[in-house]
This record gives C-alpha cells, structure tokens and sequence, in this order.
C-alpha cells in the first residue's frame, strides 16, 4: 500500500458524513492496493499467496470449499461462479455455521479456503480448526483483511485484501476487494492448470481498468440519492440478479436490511414464478442488476412478469442492456463493463443505494441496531 | 396404491374447505402409499426405480447433483444433508434455472436427479437435456410424482412419489413425499455402497413410523389455526432452522409468501447475526423448527439473542426440547420423532400455519395470485 492510499483509508471520518460513505468512496484506492504489485505485464504473481510453493499447491487442487459467513459469504458464492466457469475445479461454497456442525464426505486435493474481514468470525475459525483437526483438505488458504489475525495465522495460504480498517458495521469495500481477491485465485488456478495464455492476458489486463470503473460507478452517487427517497415508506424489497450477479443481489438487499431495517430479500430472477411472486404488487419495489450479459434476455423475461403485476421496477444496467424506462421502471445507467468484472461494480450502486435510503430514514448507519461488526463468538 | 388411499386422494373437496387442507390431511395416505411395496423386512427394494441394474448403478456413483425448482429445491436441500451424512458421496443441489445457464466443471461418475411434481417444469428439464447432451453424467433419475411426464420419460430412472393429483397450487404432499422419495434413494445408496446394515435396518424401521407421525403432527391442527391470528396483521416473518431443518424452514417460509402474502424469509439460525437480526423488532414475529437434536443447544442460543431484542417467537418443538413458553415464547409441541423423520413431520405444522393465516386473511388459498401450479415456460 503507497502511503497516499494508506493515508485515504484511514480510519477518520474526513469530509464524510459517516463510514460507510467514506469506505464506499475509498474503493477505489482500497481495490487498487488489492491489486498493487500482484500483476506481471499478462499474468497474476504467485507470491501473493504468501507460501513459495503455492503454484505447485494449487496445480494439484482438484476441488475447491468455500466457508464465509454473512457478507464474505456472498463474496464466496460469486467466486464459486468465476472459478467453475473458468476452470475445471468443481467449488462449492457453505456457511460457516451449517458446515461445522455436519459430517462431509471426504473429498480428494480439496483446497479449503476461508473468507472473513476480521479473520477473527467464530464460526469460519471452527470450520478450519475441524477440517484441519480431520485432514479434509490439502491446503488451507484464507482472503483476509487483517494481517496478524487468527485466520492468516492458521491457514497455509493467506490472499490479504488491503481494504484498510473498515469502521462501519455494514461492510463495504471489505466486499469488492475480496471479489477481487477472489478474480486472482481464479487467475492463479488458471495458470497452475495451463489455461489459455490469451484468456489470462486479458482478464489481467480488465482487472487494471477496475478502479476506474468504480470511480464511474461512484459518479451515480446523485442520482441514486435522489431515487432512494422513494424507499423510505417501503416495508419490503425484492432484489433480482441471475448467474454471478444473483450473490450480488443478495448482498445489495443484506446491506438495505442491516441498515434501513428495510426487508429486503434476493432471489435468482429464474425462481419468481416458483413462489415469490405472489409477494409482488406496487408497494414491493423490485430492484435488479442487469449487464449486458448472455443471461440479459431471459431476465428481461423475467422483469415483465413482475411488471405486469403492479410491481415498481429499479434496474441498474449498461446502456447496451437497452432497458427503456418509463413509469414504473426506473433505469440507472452503470457503465458497460468486462462481464468479470460485473458483481464488482454492479456492487457500488447497490451500497450507495442501501446507505442513502437509511440516511433519510434516520437510522444510526455506521452502528445498526443489534448487529456488531466483528462476530467473534458464537 | 390401494385402492381406500387412491380414493382418498382423487380431485373431489369432500369435507374440506380448500384443496390444500384437503391435501396437507391426506399426507399420512400419501407418505404411506410412497412407501408401499417399497420396504422389505429389514432395507428398501431397489426395485422401485424401475430399472434392473439400478443397484449396480448406485454402486458406482461418486457424486450427486440434484435439480429443482421452488418447494421440489427444498426438498433437494434437505436430501443432500441427508445423504452426506450417511454416505460418502458428496451431493450438490442448485435451483434449474441457474443451472442450466452456466458452465458447470466435469464430474466423474455423476448421478443426475431432478426433482419436480408435475414432472414438467421448464427449467429442470432444460437442465436435464443438457447434461445428456454434454454426457456430464453416468446415470439420471427423477423423483417426480406423474408417471407419463416428460422427467420420466427422459430419465434411466424414476422414483415415483405417490402423492396422487395435488390441485392447490401451494405444494404440500408433494413435498412430503419428494422428502419419503429421497429417504428411500439414501437408503438405497447405503445399501448399494454396503452400509452397515443394521442402520439400514434401524432407517427402513423408522420410515414405517412416519404415517402414525405425521397424523400426531396434525393434531395440532386446532391449536395452529387459534396461533396463526397472531400473524394475520404481521407484513414479515422470520423463518429459522439449523442443519436439515433450514430447507424446512425455507419451505415454510415460501408457503407463507405464496398463499398469505406475508413476506416471509429463511436463514439459517447461525446467520442470524451476520445481518438479518437487525429486522427483528417486535413486528417480526420469529418461527423456529426445533427437534431435540444435536443443534438444539445451538439453536436455542440464536433464539434468546432474538428474544433479546425483543422479537417474538413460535418455537415447534419435542417435549424434551425443554423450551419454556412465556409471553413472547409461544411452543407447539410436535411428537418426539427420530432425527431423521423431523424434516418431514415439522413440514406439517408449518404447511397448517400458512393455511390458517391465509383463510383468515382472505385470500385465495387454493389459487393464489400471480402463480401457476406448474411452471411448463421459462
């Protein structure tokens, strides 16, 4: 981390109004510190992962287990999208919770990798004690934001996300700089199986233009404080995504429960018409991520089914979406992206979105009610 | 099917004043009718799939990945904790709609199942389609309840459920009998992978049970429809559970949604701080699943945060749960069952739950808006 960017991520309020503003806005540094001397001209530095040996660790990875709880769980479920559409390691991905207190299978070379701001969340910490204690797995490897934590320090491998402290309880750039940490586990696994030099060279080079997609995304910042006075009377919230943007949706509706008190809820777009569309009328507004990506079609499909029953839609895509507005769909044009990079940038609106919304509501944004920002007990 | 229970399954009301009273009654026939001819003395018929090499088959499998949609999903999570528990084969379940839009990595003997009741729905066939298409699987089976439908038509095997015609578009006994259909296909796992055989003897036994249970589980029908006043003026609902019992509350939290149009969410009980305990006020009235088992100790601990911050709860629960009632602690008893069976008698209570807070509050219980009973298009 250059000294500027370690001075932005501070941990004063500054200009900002509260925390999770100013951490919202710094994603673009903390990001780029996540990138900062890991990427070679066209491939990822193996050295990140902190073990010399780690390219040969993960040439032998046959399956992958993610374990997160809460944010970093979501932050997993798109890495599992990434990594089984660009390798040919089958990942799975569980909470930490569920997983420790149930018998698995065992599994042949699995890579066991753990995900936690804090490195310190109870539960994942159980979840790597017991799989180390039973050696279910080859190696451990945690995405971590703290460096002399419980989880750096317990696991083989550690990927540092280098977010700088993160005050508010609702995390933020915690998030997009583990999906980042995430698209270089990919990479890596990519070049420890060989993957095609090309497809290498350009996702490296996509993963340069993100700060400054971010810094776009972060220029809808009016706009979205102007439509979010149209939540503030609203009781629910349906959020849609399909594919890798589906965690995203999840994620986008877990930070407008934590922080407006706002039932919010996300489903895959494909699985409305199996039951929650019975929720949807004119006081459900229907927010939904939607690049212009091969899925597009099929959740346009999916947003006229919710059209047609009265419900209000607000649909964060690129211009080459070619969603039209009108009355009740509301369209806020985020930049066209690299499909990989999508869930990250597509992030930004939605966090932005959430703290808005609370501000007006009034509630206490960087200390939501019952909630605590590092659960390190059970 | 003998020919008392496939009477009292045909399409006539009788009695009752909805399809779906009707059909959450008739679940002690149903489950038994799925059951019959299928139980020898001591392990499950392997000819009940149909195909004569099925033993074989199973004993080559290395993996499972189960397909559905909406409640036959939920009944997919439940089979996995099941069967990873009492096997060594890992099983994997994602809704069809997500599943058939991405890449999915090569498995090595892979067993194929889809669960659906009509035997129709779009997506899962779609998914179907294209794992032959790619011969990404060694065998596939469907657990489906009609005979003649195009699941069972292209699949090597089929696991019939013995629901009869289920006309209320809120799948009940459905549902039921998809969980008897995936005790059966564990069952016949373990046998196939030569599982001690007096646990086999003990599950085989436990099954005979679970009529005599279910109806038990529906005499709190008249204590359930006084509770269930309780939710009529409510807009959310918490629906929590641990290990197998989180789908069960997933499913009862979606029949909530369909037919009351109260919006109702799942978690599973550990993740309860990781953000969604900051909804929890005293309008969001808590639903627990609570056998005595393992994690009830657990469970019992995220129950007390919530009652903390002043939420109020409706545990199900065995006697020997020792959980105590007061003001916002309301307990229905369900009989003691054996750990295995308590997914599927804890379903009934909450299926009865829904019900009653539907009719109350008017709606159209049987055809609920905006949902069809099969999902036949994307």
């Amino acid at each position: 981390v250059k000294e500027s960017s370690a001075a932005m991520c501070s941990a004063e309020l500054g200009e900002y109004r509260h925390f999770m503003l100013k951490e919202i806005f710094e994603q673009p540094q903390s990001v780029a510190a996540t990138l900062e001397n890991r990427l070679a001209g066209d491939h990822v530095l193996p050295s990140l992962l902190g073990a010399p040996d780690a390219l040969e660790k993960l040439a032998q990875v046959e399956e992958i287990q993610i374990i997160a709880c809460g944010t970093s769980y979501h932050a997993g479920l798109v890495g599992r999208y990434w990594i089984e559409a660009n390798t040919d390691i089958p990942c799975h991905v569980e909470v930490a919770s569920e997983y420790r207190y149930r018998r698995q299978p065992p599994r042949k070379n699995m890579l066991f990798v753990t995900i936690s701001q804090s490195g310190e969340t109870a539960d994942t910490l159980a979840a790597l004690e017991k799989i180390k204690e039973n050696h279910g797995c080859m190696a451990t490897l945690t995405i971590c934001n703290v460096a002399e934590s419980s989880l750096t320090r317990e696991s083989d491998m550690s990927l540092m996300t280098m977010a700088g402290p993160e005050i508010g309880v609702a995390s933020t750039k915690a998030f997009t700089t583990q999906l980042v940490a995430l698209q270089l586990l990919m990479v890596l696994l990519m070049q420890a199986k060989g993957a095609d030099k090309a497809r290498v060279e350009q996702i490296t080079a996509d993963l340069r233009k993100l700060p400054a997609l971010i810094e776009q995304a972060l220029d809808l910042n009016p706009k979205i404080e102007v439509l979010s006075e149209r939540f503030i009377e609203k009781h629910h919230s349906l959020f849609l995504g399909r594919g890798e943007l589906y965690p995203v949706a999840m994620e986008g509706a877990l930070k407008l429960k934590e922080i407006s008190y706002i039932h919010a809820e996300a489903y895959p777009a494909g699985e409305l018409k199996h039951g929650p569309l019975a929720l949807v009328d004119s006081e459900m507004p229907i927010v939904t991520v939607a690049p212009s990506t091969g899925l597009l079609e099929k959740l346009k499909s999916n947003l006229e089914e919710v059209r047609s029953r009265g419900g209000e839609l607000y649909v964060f895509a690129d211009r080459e979406a070619h969603i039209k507005a009108d009355d009740s769909l509301h369209v806020l044009e985020v930049p066209h992206v690299p499909e990989l990079l999508a869930p990250i940038v597509y992030t930004v609106p939605l966090q932005l979105l959430s703290y808005h919304v609370a501000v007006q509501k009034g509630t206490d944004v960087d200390k939501p009610r019952n909630l605590a920002k590092s659960v390190t007990v059970e």
